[in-house]
């Protein structure tokens, strides 16, 4: 059997925190780990800016909703469960993704979790397990299952690296070239093609 | 995050051989493993009958179709995937599955798969680890999940052990008297009671 494991962000669904920040008009939520490196000072940073607004978990997920995955992502996504089990791999939060997971139709998605006061403030993060997506792929892997890996960051470059097969998708010039040797699919036919591709060869 | 896995036949779908026999009026074809404990054998006699019958994969799976899961089944997963990251373990194959997993919003199946010829008829079967239940249980905890199992069946019965919270589901007589230490629920909202407890006592 097969397993598929996608990325979220740039892959199926825009970057949340962009899209949520120019949603509200709160340009500091535009910062990323290019800006700080150290997560967990930049979830800190977030969690204040949110707190400073007076945003809370059902405010967030609210604006969330009206984020429309990428053009083309259902229906890929949607051919894809046809052929083969998908699992989305990602650092964001459950709560985060659920909205988008419901136009998605509920796909089945291994990311970290909030702590919400009882307000509904946004109070801190509960980090799954280190580096989970290669991890994943491996758990997968001793389960038996041939498995295919695709993302845009550098944070999927574990996994995609340690999966049977895999490819980048609408990765960023930067990482093409530092990747040189790693598969590269733009659009989703291409993708879905190289995912046939590597069921048929199993 | 926790991670609920369910067990598929007698749980969210008919026992897929018995209504397979009954809709085609195949009676050989309700033997199971209780009649025939060796369990490549049974495979080998079923797989014997569908050749006699020249019934081809694609044939198959158009009475699969005809097979609704149970009434109930739908929503209750419906509601499940609102709460929390759901996977179905089965010892069915991928192939089989398709139709029931399309009714049902294309939840993650662990299971197995068939070979199939050219021409469309089944060669054998492709098992994809051993005791796939509880190695995927065992697997979701080694990646940080708080784990849920529930089943009705002898060989959910390691997986529900394992798993950090569960309950037997609709399970025969025999097995309640002789597990009488699990937690047990026979309808959908009892389960999801239990699974919302679960979740909340993280």
């Amino acid at each position: 059997m097969e397993i598929v494991c996608l990325d979220l962000e740039g892959v199926l669904v825009p970057e949340i925190w962009i899209a949520f920040a120019e949603k509200t008009g709160i340009p500091e939520l535009k910062r990323t780990t290019r800006d700080e490196p150290d997560y967990m000072k930049l979830m800190q940073f977030r969690m204040d800016i949110l707190k400073e607004h007076g945003l809370r978990l059902a405010d967030i997920q609210d604006v969330i909703a009206t984020i429309k995955p990428l053009d083309g992502a259902s229906e890929f996504l949607g051919s894809l469960r046809e052929l083969t089990q998908v699992v989305i791999l990602s650092d964001t939060f459950q709560e985060f993704a659920l909205p988008l997971m419901r136009q998605l139709g509920y796909p089945t998605i291994f990311c970290n979790s909030l702590k919400v006061s009882e307000e509904g403030m946004i109070e801190g993060v509960s980090m799954r397990c280190q580096d989970g997506k290669m991890r994943a792929v491996e758990a997968f892997s001793s389960l038996g299952f041939r498995t295919f890996a695709s993302g845009d960051s550098y944070n999927d470059l574990s996994m995609i690296r340690r999966a049977d097969g895999g490819c980048l998708f609408r990765a960023p010039r930067t990482i093409l070239e530092s990747e040189g040797d790693l598969e590269i699919a733009e659009e989703y036919p291409e993708l879905l093609g190289k995912i046939r591709t590597f069921i048929e060869n199993g």
